[in-house]
């Protein structure tokens, strides 16, 4: 039987192993990896991994040596500190490492400098699949049933890039495969630019009218578009930093789109309202 | 038979109509005044009113005269010309005026300006139950059941008051009362903030990346998110014109938050981002 292993089992992480194990327990092994004790003894109990260590532990270079696909879950900007770790071991020859990172284009610059003179074989991924939910508790199997998962940016064959996204379309996703420059700029305006205007909205509101009032007098306009500014700050920022341009771009054009909106109010103008905000 | 009139038949208008007339079919006389001949018919076939009329034809004056509640439920900038016209006529003592639109502090001073000589009753209110939807045929009875309605300005009595309010209970609504200026202040952060970063949103995602590209690759934040930005563009340049001076603050405080979140990004300061970013 082949082993996969999941480094990191957090929301995305811990269902993608929860999800894998129920569609595939008699096809694949499987190994876990995380950085904490409690969610590698908790997501141990859920899945029930034929090994798992702690990130770091003596026990790691034998499950990453052994392993024949690697899913990278963890926070954009340790990523490349696992491929580094990766490249440190003797893995084998025909291993697929991949990531579900929801940035793609440095991710791909990293493998090919620590990877490429190795001959280890990279896809990249996104699953659209993430809310506002982190860390174990909140995995689920079905996370990826009817959503889509974006291949984008490879060191790898046809065949072996099929094989990852094979095991995505039995998750339940649709598979689309986008050059890397177009996926981040394409989620700098689908998910990188609606958090962040998300986090505005929700830290003026609190700031200025309070949380009671929003729990009180929020209508689901407010709850839908508040409900991203929950996820974790911490995360956020990682993914931030790791679209940095796109996302700067996105802002410069936000401020000028404010700015025009608040001329158009101080010259009382409704039809340059409407102008501007019609789609 | 007490008599209520609705005037403007639309989403919010058409789903009161439906819903009073569910709860109190044998306590009130149902009358209607639509803009809309298309809107009027459409509604009539559905609550069957006692007396209707497009607005401004002859029977007005008759079913203006003979109404014991009238909830006008038009877009705000309309609301003063309405005022004016129930005024005009010769109104019953204890008439009760009362209104759904979104900004309280304009309508209240439009409403002392021109009922209080007259002696006409207004209960200013807002029923938070607006969706992207609009127009009679997406009107619901149900449209207000575990919905919040705030009661915001009066010329009235406590029993007047209580009357419109006990109305919007028995439709399922949980009753608020709020001054005006709080409720314009509150809302500005509430409704028509969001709904200004929403059309912002959808409107650079269009430019830059397309339809398509949204359509087939927007996760379930980027729909919560850009759901709202699908309402009437000129239904919201009212709404955002009634309450200009707040939403303007509030555009200016946005625009200093995205200003910081760039400069974060600039610096690429993980902790300046993330102590923006959090709740």
């Amino acid at each position: 039987m082949k082993n996969i292993l999941i480094i990191g089992l957090g929301h995305i992480g811990g269902s993608l192993a929860l999800g894998l194990k129920k569609k595939f327990k008699n096809v694949f092994n499987f190994y876990g990896i995380d950085i904490s004790l409690q969610t590698l003894t908790k997501s141990h109990k859920k899945i029930g991994f034929l090994k798992k260590c702690l990130f770091g532990n003596k026990e790691e270079k034998l499950i990453i040596e052994s392993s024949d696909i690697i899913f990278i879950c963890v926070e954009p900007t340790s990523i490349e500190k696992i491929l580094t770790k990766i490249s440190s071991y003797n893995v084998k020859k025909g291993v697929i490492v991949s990531d579900v990172a929801s940035t793609k284009k440095d991710i791909l610059k990293s493998a090919r400098k620590i990877f490429k003179k190795k001959k280890i074989n990279f896809v990249g991924g996104h699953p659209i699949a993430g809310t506002e939910k982190n860390g174990f508790s909140s995995a689920t199997s079905d996370l990826f049933e009817d959503k889509i998962y974006i291949q984008s940016g490879e060191i790898a064959t046809k065949k072996q890039i099929g094989a990852i996204n094979n095991l995505w379309r039995k998750l339940g996703s649709k598979v689309y495969t986008i050059d890397v420059k177009s996926h981040d700029k394409v989620f700098a305006y689908l998910s990188h630019l609606p958090h962040a205007l998300s986090f505005c909205l929700n830290s003026l509101a609190l700031k200025k009218i309070g949380k009671k009032r929003i729990d009180n007098l929020g209508g689901s306009s407010y709850k839908d578009y508040s409900r991203i500014s929950s996820s974790s700050s911490l995360l956020w920022s990682d993914i931030f930093l790791s679209n940095s341009s796109n996302l700067i771009a996105s802002l410069n054009e936000s401020i000028l789109f404010l700015e025009k909106l608040k001329l158009a109010l101080k010259t009382n103008s409704r039809s340059k309202i409407a102008d501007l905000i019609k789609p």
